[in-house]
């Protein structure tokens, strides 16, 4: 078993109000470089800043890296456009960071990197492996994929109020720009995530191809933009068991609709709940609020502690030093 | 504790005769990424080729291996210059694959390398960590690093019967080309490494300055390539305690007198070794018989299992185990 975090960015993520994935604009192109060294060393390492939203939410890669260290898990960080450099070692396989879906090629890329990851996922000799993302702005793109693939395209979002409007504005804008109807990258998968997703989508969507080719058992760890990932691939014509893991604020998003879009799409889902409510914890109370809600592999992590028998409270326990270590970081860097 | 390796190339590698890292010498420039992907997944992954001497000398990395799978330790690839893709995650230092040392600037990347591989380090979270390496021909450019610092050059080497000559030749050929008498670049280690070295020498060395400065523990994980990894650290002004993990393959080799060029630098060796003599076992009687004797962390590999008080008969089963699955990819591949 191999979690593998496709990790890069989509300049999308800048449209004012869309992503609550890192406090500072500025900084927010670190946010899946800082992701993956989480994952990977416990902490941010050559990142210069701390993934926190700007009410003081820690990045779900705390709660992912908690799994880690209750459980053991190996890992690959695959460079799905990354913007900014990391301490964690990445697999390169020729994403580029994405550009706003309002420009007309904003993921020149996609195609060939969906080709690489698939001929990589292909050649991996894991039995099982877990496909996660880092790319703050990905439920947007995850709707312009959706919509360009005809899809429904109900996507959850890092912010407590879903900024829904926006996102269908940008959409609208990017399918204008790339001269494409809804539906009119149907069965064109590749087309569609080029034109209107991100690198991370196209990726993560390559990599869990190949693997399924090889008859790896494959769980989309995630949300919505998981649910995209799994329109990508039934567009591409795969037509096998497609699992889900994703977190119990994802299920609960009345605004994204996660098991409408995955019944549809034929995608058998399992949501765990970290049980942070009702917890007086400042890392764990924004959680419960609907923040961030998902991301970094949060709901596969957590499936992956209950299936091996750890209980939800170890799971805080290590969150909660997780999280005491990311303050003290945070600390040292301001 | 983290075992880092950095793996890179260096095209004094093509000289005839010099090196037994891979049996075919057009493939010899998979060797690097093919053990970091058997230190990852315990078998090439995206590598074409499984690095076998011409004789059925497995690379060490089966042994690293071997004790991961039996042990488990955390480890990261570092990009010390490799030439051929890998589907290990590697971080990036600025490392470029490395020139013949008998051109006259063969490492141009090499102090930058060692500057961004030294914040690295100084950032790493780990308390210890071991440093490895995997470069063929890179006793060669060892050589020429000792040469060029005025240090004890007796290196040893991966093929049986040491090609002390040719390798005095190249590095004397080297030396002219550089312009450098031997010591001529006594104290200025990254001239040293950059003009008669390797990128991994550079990135290595970067990596355990950085670590040392951090007051974190660093066991050079290696043979006489380490050796001159430590003198680049002693010419930088580094005071500090080193250690050296190596094999008794490599100890044992007088021609290239470890005890004597440590004792030098003022370096603490610990030798450990496999058992492998006098086994029928068609991976280990190669390393019985002088092949190979070290690289890609081998002999730190096997000391963290002495420490961790696995019997080395646990350490030969797990071996045999990860030979069987690289002759089972070498069928497939071939």
């Amino acid at each position: 078993m191999r979690v593998l975090l496709v990790a890069g960015s989509t300049r999308t993520a800048a449209v004012p109000g869309l992503s609550a994935a890192g406090a500072d604009p500025d900084l927010r192109g670190h946010t899946p470089a800082a992701d993956a060294e989480i994952v990977e060393y416990g902490q941010p390492v050559r990142s210069p800043v701390v993934p926190v939203s700007p009410s003081g939410c820690p990045t779900p890669a705390a709660v992912t890296r908690a799994v880690r260290e209750t459980l053991g898990f190996d890992s690959t960080v695959v460079d799905g456009g990354l913007a900014e450099p990391t301490a964690a070692g990445t697999v390169t396989v020729g994403a580029r960071p994405g550009g706003d879906i309002r420009e007309d090629d904003p993921v020149p890329t996609a195609p060939g990197a969906y080709e690489a990851a698939r001929q990589f996922g292909r050649k991996l000799p894991e039995d099982e492996l877990l496909v996660a993302e880092s790319v703050p702005g990905g439920t947007t793109t995850a709707m312009g994929v959706l919509r360009a693939l005809g899809e429904p395209a109900a996507v959850s979002s890092s912010l407590p109020e879903n900024p829904l409007k926006q996102k269908r504005a940008v959409v609208t804008e990017g399918l204008d720009a790339s001269g494409l109807e809804p539906g009119g990258a149907a069965n064109r998968p590749k087309r569609a995530v080029r034109r209107m997703g991100d690198p991370v989508l196209a990726t993560a969507a390559g990599v869990a191809r190949g693997a399924l080719e090889t008859d790896t058992a494959v769980t989309l760890a995630g949300g919505t933009q998981m649910l995209a990932v799994a329109a990508l691939l039934r567009h591409d014509g795969v037509d096998r068991r497609l699992d889900l893991a994703t977190t119990s604020y994802v299920a609960a998003d009345d605004t994204a609709d996660l098991a409408g879009v995955a019944d549809t799409l034929d995608v058998d889902v399992t949501v765990t709940d970290p049980g942070f409510d009702g917890r007086d914890h400042a890392g764990m109370a924004p959680f419960a609020a609907g923040e961030a809600k998902e991301g970094v592999g949060m709901g596969g992590a957590l499936a992956l502690a209950r299936r091996a028998g750890v209980p939800m409270s170890e799971v805080r326990t290590s969150f909660a030093e997780v999280y005491d270590r990311l303050l003290d970081a945070s600390d040292d860097s301001g």
